[in-house]
């Protein structure tokens, strides 16, 4: 006799539609297509120099790699509050900084601490799918707010006041900063309102800022333009990581600036579900503080500022209809209009794309089920070779249909 | 006007008792003091040579360190297969072999992707603290089963048969062998009958093999003792890591069976709640499936059986109550017995023992809530240099008492 196994149920998260895309590009640059590919959203370069220097350096030296402190090593919290006395001139304290495996590792914990089963939380749709897939898989229940270019897909005081009417009280809004996959950004004063929204309503605000320092301001501009949500409300939470402007996506290391009330939990939480960072990574990573790599992430988010400008400009030719506003990160996200044609949904688009022109970009409906199937997200991590590469082979492609 | 916000109920785990024990230590050494540590449940030397020079190798390559699939690079699945023919004689497909960020990882992963909130898991007290810790929190109910010295502080068919009974329905049973904090294992056939009970039942068995390769033979003997779950049931979850036999603690690189029915969500789930394991780590892991790697950690071990000897003959002289037998692992876990002398609990006989001799061991509080008040854990990950040492301070302590 033998009772059937159970798969549980809340584990089961959607698969991603650019899965299939990206197992068709292996397969057809395993038979030798030339495939362009702008489905990354990571850069493809690897760490800054000094970073791998220094991990070469202490692999060699033999330093043993033990285990860390849960929340990391100490050198490095204190070498994060350095920058961001840098970038934003606010002093966080090393004991408010928590090392995290990646941001994802960030995310879970966080999520756990911040929120019980049961509890809302609000985010924009379009956004980055594991967000709700995580918050899902804890239980919480997700909130999605439906925002368009009139908040440049951003939530909005408008949106949050909607939804907590129909939903009633909501525990949680999760906001991304550049944004995955619109690219676009809020505003300091935008922030600032909706951290006070949240903040009347004892709404826990956690801020996604790990495209930070890859946006493009105005030409002739020095400002920055990224605000961070502790520059606003020590309340908050914000997540941030290595992946992104300094390129250690595969290292797995990121951070959270967590709240007093929430050190406590967090690290003991951390001791469980995590013991502690990767040690290789933290040691190599406060190689990222110093002047040569800042140096080097400036030079590569240059790199991505002229593939997004010959991107934008490009836009008239590809005829498509409404685009975000790509004020940072490195994507673009569309909506193909005219352009879909007869295809069923952007995906049927994609499809056909990288078949007949072996160009490689994401549905949509990887970030917003409702609207997504008549959009598509475009990287220009890869740079201004690869996309003007594309861009020419999609204006073929859809000349020919 | 301002609303407060919440800390979730859910994720506040108990702080662990040695972390107190690990600060005071910390003090004491940065006060000159010369404290000889039986805490660590880690090898103190690192990784293999092999592994550390391959880490180095990839960085000075300047490989870029982007993300893998998310069960991890094709090589290394394919590399633990070899390793479970070599050591187990079975064939594991590469398919069922998902690598994650240390056997942590792979709790969570397998923990959300085999039980729902309100599910029921059985497990050993005594017993590694963050099982139970990370089951609530992802609000799994845990059933302790009282485990003695008549089943060497393991799950026995008894324990189940009376938890069924009091508690109804098991969703799972998690299984440590070796074990920590005692270090005991379950004989093949012990393992077999678990399984079959579990299966007819359809419970679902989640085996903890990290200290897999730590165990210590009767002298003569050349049989490998430690049997792998998967050899008996491909239904059940191995648990397994780089950090024990491999000394690989900081890397933070793990690796699970996954069997046929949990593959795809496990590698959905995989995606969205960590992306990837460490790309370097995994690169460089590969290199520990080598000859040279293997020796060194064998070598290693045969250390750990020195030390281990020498505490075992020590235990007369120690005039200690039960201990559980250190089959396995790095561990010894005793009962203090009369030398508990007029100390309240056996955290404060740790407390004093490293105030008056400098020697750090962690109380059993923090592996059973019930008995633990009266137990310590020794580890002699150390080497047998440090347990002589530790052995002669204890004895001169429980004179003076």
């Amino acid at each position: 006799m033998q009772r059937s196994l159970k798969v549980a149920g809340r584990a089961k998260v959607p698969a991603f539609e650019v899965m299939s895309i990206l197992h068709r590009v292996a397969a057809l640059r395993a038979a030798g297509r030339d495939v362009v590919s702008l489905c990354a959203g990571e850069p493809g370069g690897g760490a800054p120099l000094a970073v791998s220097r220094r991990a070469a350096e202490i692999h060699l030296a033999g330093t043993p790699m033990t285990y860390t402190p849960a929340l990391g090593i100490l050198e490095l919290r204190q070498a994060i509050a350095g920058h961001y006395k840098r970038w934003y001139n606010i002093e966080v304290p090393a004991s408010n900084i928590a090392i995290t495996t990646g941001s994802s590792g960030a995310f879970m914990l966080l999520f756990l601490a911040a929120f019980n089963a049961g509890d809302k939380v609000a985010l924009a749709r379009p956004g980055y799918p594991a967000y709700a897939n995580i918050l899902r898989t804890l239980g919480v229940e997700v909130v999605e707010l439906a925002a368009g270019l009139e908040s440049r897909y951003q939530p909005s005081i408008e949106l949050l006041e909607a939804a907590w009417k129909e939903h009633g009280h909501l525990d949680g809004l999760m906001l991304a900063s550049p944004a995955n996959p619109t690219g676009t950004m809020v505003s300091g004063a935008e922030l600032a309102e909706l951290a006070a929204w949240c903040r009347e309503r004892g709404v826990r605000l956690i801020s996604d800022e790990i495209y930070h320092g890859i946006d493009y301001p105005e030409p002739g501009s020095q400002a920055r333009r990224s605000v961070s949500a502790w520059e606003i409300d020590t309340d908050t939470v914000v997540i941030s990581s290595f992946s992104k402007y300094w390129g250690m996506t595969g290292w797995r290391l990121g951070w959270a600036l967590v709240p007093d009330d929430l050190v406590g939990t967090v690290d003991a939480l951390a001791g469980n579900v995590a013991l502690c960072p990767p040690a290789p990574a933290q040691y190599a990573a406060l190689a990222a503080f110093g002047e040569e790599s800042y140096r080097e992430a400036e030079a590569r988010v240059a790199e991505f500022s002229r593939a997004r400008g010959a991107l934008l400009e490009a836009l008239p030719r590809l005829g498509w209809g409404e685009c975000a506003p790509a004020d940072g990160a490195f994507y673009l996200y569309a909506d193909l209009g005219d352009a879909l044609g007869s295809f069923a949904n952007s995906s049927e688009y994609c499809a056909a794309l990288l078949e007949a022109e072996g160009v490689a970009i994401v549905p949509g409906i990887d970030f917003d089920k409702v609207d997504g199937g008549r959009r598509v997200r475009l990287s220009f991590a890869a740079g201004l070779g690869p996309v003007i590469e594309a861009i020419e082979r999609i204006v073929r492609f859809q000349a020919r249909l």
